[in-house]
């Protein structure tokens, strides 16, 4: 007798229920189809880099996983390699490999998966999707760049309805500028806009204690960076608000880049109520030069940020000697809907994407059945045979547990008429159709009452 | 200054350019739609496995990659999973795992990378896409199911438009009771189909000499196989003639099978120019043991089964105690993709999903631009902004080389009376139309003449 293999669950690595996989892929559809009404074109690159390209910016190695073969063979070059963490570190090397045959401004999205090796007992997924688009530019990559982004955004999470959100828009150059013109060592920065990217956590009180006590920033110092990261008011109130200050050319490069920004988001379609100037952005990480962004879902900030990016200056400078200027977001897919999930925000429903399940209660007209589902797959419904020799009891007791919302019931009796009984699955409400006429009630199949 | 990691691409890990790329999402599309369209619903699964589950049923263990931390970490667990090597296995799996969740029949797809440590010199894919389709029973499985598959085939590749295709069925009952009708050990069958499968690649002759040279079959036994895998005629002279010989119980009821599913193809819009009974078929696998399916192009033959699979007796006999009997196939998409290509099947086209390049001729109208593109993408069209402040010309070639079909141009002119150029760039031709009333240009928009 074969042994049994219980097979379990393995951490990080999330898998779905048919219900929930059907959400998750609705909500790729929506990112996908997003990202190409703004002219981002798919592409995708394997799961593996060369070690030397994965390592090349000092990624931490212990998080990356590498391979080798279960049974070794000599001349194995597997552990050359090892799956990639992020699409960022993929894309660098892809526009540098084949520089020649890409058109500028190159715009892509990737949506594929990633992998980390996070420690499992922190909940934290080690196999997860990003989405990404970015917009990279030869030598210069004008404005106009970044001020489409939040329009992708914006377009994005409204089609997804999740709830309201509230993008957030800063400019790097801002916060750095300040701290340059306080002659803050360039190697302390990050510790410190870290630090103020925790003003919504733990509050302004501990993060001024932190910013002078730990970090040893002068009182006049540390006020006047709160005072500017808590900036409230209208976009034109904190942009005229930031133009009357003076912390030399850097922060005032910054603040013009972003009002060219907000401004260009205009034109773009891009409610007021769906964007906010956020001096507190900081994104603290080095990559980030100029513009950067957040995402808030309003009734969730616990979740985070569920869409970031930014500007950076150069992709790919460990690859190619050519500075190409980009901008992008990523939307860490997997963590976002098992947060959706969790938070009851979005709701498994169906485990099929079919529209109508086509019963069968007489065996002798098979063939008739099967013509009914080809005809109905043809007019473009999703269409499901229940193909076993059950009691039609069965069949609907499969329907209304799988969530079908019709199903088609014909017997000899309807048969003799050429006809078929839709039974609206939800109402419970039957109808009756001409199966030679199952061309004409298309529309009233395809959104039932 | 950084030093320069010149990008290599990795043996056996294909990627391609923008337009490829493009045309292969189109084909991804196409099977995901159909494989929707007869009730199947999507379905993920890790790209990793434990170890034990992949070798459960004596997989090749040089071939399959398995993971470890690029930094070791004392309580690393990554090298007890593995990249799975097909979607069979995982499937299993899930439904093992997940058995009280699923409704049956389970109809499920799987479009997914999968990875083989194939030797990179025989210029096979290590990584590559499979798409999977299967129906699972609870203890039972009607031929219904059988039936259906042939249908989905024929609706994948007759909208690829990849040139024309027949779908050869075959029951492994058939073969299998021939055998054993002539008491052939079972352990020696596999060998025998294996040595058949070659006869379209080296000739009946050689088959001949192999099988009873090498094998040692008797002649009569030789003959008989080979009388019987090389049957010709309509559907109905095979069925017949099958119908006619007596090789016993199994062989009697393979025929009768392959009679029930034929015949209710019928039903389910199969055209008879695309199947046709191909005894010969075995598909060199214990895991099969009905209904059996190859797809090739008739134009090409080389390229072999470009769609393959089979009716199974037990899924998950490893992981569960239950008898889940299946039908299901597989594309293996990459292979088919780069065999396209190669053979100029597929023709790379446009670089870019946009349908539309909005020009940029004088910045002092930006927010116009933005505008009309946002109305544009309102209009469900795909449309890029030029963002880069460059002479008309050059964003010109920038549209031709991308394969925008049509840019919109206007200026100062075309501002003051509230309309724009679109150029044809296929015909060069342009037309002028009102920004007022860009939405009723839609369906103009969306299929240029």
């Amino acid at each position: 007798m074969t042994e049994i293999i219980k097979p379990r669950p393995i951490s990080g690595f999330p898998e779905w229920l048919p219900s929930e996989k059907i959400l998750e892929e609705k909500m790729l559809g929506t990112i996908r189809k997003t990202f190409e009404r703004f002219g981002f074109s798919p592409l995708e690159t394997p799961a593996v880099e060369r070690n030397e390209v994965l390592t090349s910016k000092g990624g931490n190695e212990k998080e990356i996983y590498t391979l080798a073969r279960l049974a070794g063979t000599p001349e194995d070059d597997a552990k050359e390699y090892s799956l990639h963490f992020d699409l960022t570190v993929p894309l660098a090397r892809y526009v540098a490999q084949h520089f020649q045959r890409l058109s500028f401004p190159f715009r892509r999205y990737q949506i594929q998966k990633v992998w980390r090796g996070e420690r499992p007992q922190d909940g934290r997924f080690r196999e997860f999707y990003q989405c990404d688009i970015d917009i990279i530019g030869e030598e210069n990559l004008s404005l106009l760049a970044d001020a489409e982004i939040p329009s992708v955004i914006h377009q994005i999470f409204s089609a997804m309805e999740i709830g309201d959100f509230i993008i957030k828009i800063n400019n790097r150059k801002i916060l750095s500028g300040f701290l340059q013109f306080h002659n803050i060592p360039a190697e302390r920065h990050n510790d410190i806009l870290r630090t103020i990217d925790k003003v919504e956590k733990i509050g302004r009180e501990k993060v001024e204690r932190e910013l002078s006590s730990v970090i040893g920033l002068p009182g006049e110092c540390v006020t006047g960076l709160l005072d500017l990261t808590s900036l409230q008011g209208t976009r034109e109130e904190v942009l005229m608000r930031l133009e009357s200050l003076d912390y030399g050319d850097l922060f005032r490069t910054g603040v013009f880049e972003l009002r060219e920004v907000v401004e260009n988001m205009e034109g773009l379609g891009v409610p007021s109520g769906n964007y906010r100037i956020d001096s507190s952005v900081a994104r603290g990480l080095d990559y980030y030069t100029g513009t950067v962004y957040e995402t808030n879902l309003k009734a969730h900030p616990d979740i985070g940020s569920i869409c970031s990016g930014g500007r950076f200056d150069n992709l790919a400078g460990n690859f190619i000697k050519k500075r190409l200027p980009g901008v992008g977001i990523s939307i860490g897919l997997t963590r976002l809907f098992s947060r959706l999930l969790a938070a009851g925000i979005v709701k498994p429903g169906a485990s099929t994407v079919s529209n109508i399940l086509v019963t069968i209660l007489d065996r002798s007209y098979l063939k008739e059945y099967l013509a009914i589902a080809t005809q109905l797959r043809g007019m473009g419904l999703n269409a499901e045979v229940y193909t076993e020799p059950k009691a039609l009891k069965k069949q609907l007791q499969f329907a209304s547990k799988k969530g079908f919302k019709m199903v088609l019931i014909a017997g000899e009796n309807e048969f003799r008429e050429r006809k078929a009984k839709i039974k609206n699955m939800e109402s419970g409400e039957e109808r009756e159709v001409s199966l030679d006429r199952l061309g004409e009630e298309a529309s009233l199949l395809l959104s039932p009452g």
